[in-house]
């Protein structure tokens, strides 16, 4: 897996704050990044495909940049945070050349395999590369509460880790690989979109049988509580591969997850997500795990039914 | 919605404990519940269709029924905690005689419909009738933090609440309807179950790309913290039938949506899950919502496409 190493070993000793940093891409997480960048005293030049949205930061002391190159070659430091790869590709791909020789962190949310293909490139052109996560809403941006992942050649990663502390007080490096980030990334994510469309689909199931979503929220806090715990236990257990369990077992609480789906569809509701988590209770025990802890549905994930699959 | 309130009314003054209690089955939760029975000090009987299941809460001061009438007519109140209402019903069919002018707490799990026709039996027979929820593991019942719901007539809970009580701190009545205590179980359930699923394959996708499952944990916690705050401004929105958008609009979180679900496929894992968010922010978004918060997935789940549904 080709890394950008080579392009900052000579350059190891952490910078000295401020630094000349630049911000593509405005929208509401990038003008949160910039926004910090300059809370923290540094010099930022901004720049955005559609003009005008860096008229606020502008106001706040940055530089907006004519045009993209001239952004790139104001600072060492060039942070993107995009809609996606494809645009940050369109955007970076004409800069190779404009890049050479600075550090490159693009914060942009998309998929493992796309931190990899970007990492190839900016070692191609001998850009010095992180690829970043974003873990937090824009207003928690700049604050100690700010996580923030990166990863890539660790050498850079020290040498800017003074100037990337400015976007959150928990900035982490999380692995040479250059598409660690964005695994943890998209595990945690899976973690919160999981959990929010249950939240949906609970109050849907509570209203369609006359429960206003107000009635029985003050009693869902007890069940988030209980989630940490669950959450360190299974860890060790799927690292580990063996699933005692603890109180009831998997067939017992798949019998709830059965009660969830019965119940969802005699309401008449969309229960696909509880569908496809009865899919992987059904492949669990099929594959010998009733009488497993929870975790053991890890099994099912990575040895899915062949048959119905798309 | 028939119940039986003509049965407690003339009984409506709080017990006093200690009272005569009966549980009937014991497994993992009624074994818990007959323990903390005689824990406050009750008189209790238990009884269970396989023998054998009692000899621990004998040794504890219980006493074991030989027939499960015996154990129904030991006692003016009768707990019933069984798999499910088929099980629950097998049993206490043929003891509608032995139940009448009694109070039968069925804490067993089911669907709210279940609870309704287990209601409108008891009230045809005389018995007073309350269905019941267990929202903790059995270590926590008979705690302060033991939270338990209760439907159905609420003189008979008024009356059976001092001992009920026992069970846990946290005895809550949630409405007149027989069916409430299971819709308020199930919603809770539903949330819960939706986070464990996404649990499992957000483990799933970080060892996939070779993380081990104990290196993201530690970040989870950061996501779980996010959930009260979002359960309390959605559950608004939902009631209201109003979605406005805070920070990012659900356009916006559904491309994170598909991210995941694109990373699982990639990775080759069961993503079944996921799959089902993802069809319900494609219908959101096909509802107009791609702005709106992302509350508006209620909209999607109580107007489900019609077309590819089985």
């Amino acid at each position: 897996m080709p890394t950008g190493t080579t392009v900052s070993s000579a350059v190891s000793s952490p910078v000295t704050p401020p630094l000349a940093v630049t911000v593509i891409g405005l929208g509401a997480m990038g003008s949160a990044l910039a926004g910090a960048f300059l809370d923290a005293g540094h010099s930022v030049t901004v720049w955005n495909r559609t003009p005008g949205k860096g008229d606020a930061l502008a106001a706040r002391g940055a530089v907006v940049a004519a045009t993209a190159e001239e952004a790139v070659t104001a600072s060492e430091l060039i942070v993107v945070c995009l809609v996606d790869y494809d645009a940050s590709e369109a955007i970076l791909t004409p800069l190779a050349k404009a890049l050479s020789g600075r550090t490159l962190v693009n914060v942009t949310a998309d998929v493992p395999d796309r931190a990899r293909t970007a990492a190839a490139w900016a070692a191609e052109h001998g850009i010095a590369y992180l690829d970043g996560a974003v873990m937090v809403p824009t207003a928690v941006v700049g604050t100690p509460a700010g996580l923030l992942f990166y990863s890539g050649d660790p050498t850079t990663f020290e040498r800017y880790e003074p100037v990337l502390r400015a976007l959150g007080g928990r900035t982490v490096h999380v692995g040479d690989s250059p598409d660690r980030a964005a695994v943890f990334d998209v595990a945690l994510l899976d973690l919160f979109y999981g959990a929010m469309g249950a939240m949906i689909h609970a109050f849907a199931l509570a209203r369609a049988h006359g429960v206003p979503a107000a009635e029985v929220v003050p009693y869902m806090t007890s069940i988030v509580d209980l989630l940490p715990e669950a959450l360190e236990a299974m860890a060790g257990d799927i690292d580990a591969r063996s699933y005692p369990a603890l109180t009831a077992g998997l067939g017992t609480m798949a019998a709830s997850v059965d009660h969830i789906v019965h119940a969802g569809r005699a309401a008449g509701i969309d229960s696909a997500q509880m569908e496809g988590i009865q899919r992987m209770t059904d492949r669990a025990r099929e594959l010998g795990h009733a009488d497993s802890g929870w975790a053991a549905n890890y099994e099912a994930l990575i040895n899915p039914r062949t048959r119905d699959r798309s």
